[in-house]
């Protein structure tokens, strides 16, 4: 619990994985892991991530769960947008909120004129892919076909993404991360530290000595063997609304741990303090 | 929505993957997947993945989501077990289910032993790893140091491994499979179906209308592009308690997908119905 650094992480996201490929294992959710990274570094503090079914009921509590429970107020989905019967995150993020469905005629028009480039018509499940909680703006989707959700309400700015991950990041990258950057100043600075020789919890004292007097986010990481090879890898983070600031304050927890290592008779620094 | 199957997978799961890493975007969560994948072959519903931090309050709420909303009989946890300062994964698990942190003797003597053969002594933080809730068993660590936590509740079992991917695959393999597998007796089917040149917004109809037909779990994923070069996977999933059923079930759906598709102008078959 080094998180001391939640003075700067002041807004809270939570991101949301719909579709039951993930629960069956069937997929590994990337998606989760490159939004996470991408919310930390823009100075968000990502609270949780959750994954549920194409399903109603989970998603109006993992979104209840998120918002109430967690208190987000920045919640990104992924899945659930495309055109066949069970893509139902739409409609779902529409009936949590109390929204009615509707046709928006913007996403209605990016869909259209795909199709039309390609020589196709507008069945219904291309058409679905145009329907809206009321008062959302649809995001621009420059790799696939289904656009995305923006809705921002009283205390939430919703994001809704496609599970496609290059649709996604693209989606990302282009409409919510400008938007994420505008709502925070922070600035962060990571980096690692790696010793070899002694056994995790032969550290672990020092470590918390460390985390206890700066205010950084701290964490070993075993890489090999806790007693027949032990590797660990040790993470920085800090965080302030200067760059400069946030590596300082890096780089002095880091330097004063790696200083504590080096008493240590076994430990063997093989790489020394990196931050970015 | 076409869990029809839903007959058969009676017993709930949630997984609850710890670790702020995770939330960082530091590590994917291959973990979730592997224990989802076996949860689902194991005839369990797996109803959400949820990761959140090493944080007694986020454990906790998260306990309380997967098993008051959600609904929960089975919840495996990762992460949070090994000898730091910020692995409370034991004590958040003690605090929510409201029992003491004691020490394990049957877990004091797996560490103890290991550090002996390795000629080193059991300090604080080695001590720490064989607290457990009171009530646990402890789970065999083959592969690392930490024990995991078997814990029998109520309504709830509740499984506690570690992060390491090795470590937790082994564990869950030699001690939770078996614990699992005895309760339910579920055979599975699994197929999948490939089509070429129609894009999936084209399929959708006669997806929605097979998944009305039969009590069987059936997803399209697109794999290439919907209008540029349309390639979909469909996978079905049927469940009953003779495996021999299930494996009917599913390949009756899917050829009957499959001829539905051939009446389709462009499309083109190129992997033919397999089932499990």
């Amino acid at each position: 619990m080094s998180w001391s650094g939640d003075l700067y992480l002041t807004e809270r996201a939570v991101i949301l994985s719909i579709g039951y490929e993930l629960l069956q294992g069937r997929v590994i959710n990337t998606n989760a892991t490159y939004i996470s990274r991408k919310l930390s570094l823009l100075g968000y503090e990502v609270k949780a991530i959750i994954s549920v079914g194409d399903n109603y009921n989970d998603i109006g509590k993992a979104l209840d769960f998120a918002i109430n429970a967690l208190g987000a107020r920045i919640v990104i989905t992924t899945g659930g947008l495309g055109p066949t019967h069970d893509d139902i995150t739409a409609d779902a993020i529409a009936k949590y909120f109390r929204k009615k469905l509707v046709l928006n005629k913007e996403a209605y028009e990016m869909i259209r004129s795909k199709y039309e480039s390609a020589g196709m018509e507008m069945t219904e499940s291309r058409v679905k892919m145009a329907l809206l909680p009321e008062g959302s703006k649809p995001i621009p989707n420059s790799v696939g076909t289904a656009p995305g959700i923006h809705l921002r309400l009283e205390l939430v700015e919703l994001f809704a993404l496609p599970g496609v991950p290059k649709e996604m990041e693209a989606m990302f990258e282009q409409y919510v991360e400008p938007i994420l950057r505008a709502r925070t100043g922070i600035q962060i600075s990571e980096g690692y530290l790696e010793v070899m020789g002694v056994p995790e919890s032969g550290i672990a004292p020092l470590i918390k000595a460390i985390a206890k007097k700066y205010p950084i986010y701290l964490k070993s990481h075993p890489q090999l063997h806790e007693i027949e090879s032990p590797l660990v890898k040790v993470y920085i983070m800090a965080t302030d609304k200067e760059r400069s600031k946030a590596r300082s304050l890096c780089l002095e927890a880091c330097r004063d741990l790696e200083n504590k290592l080096r008493t240590l008779k076994e430990a063997k620094i093989i790489r020394s303090c990196e931050c970015s």
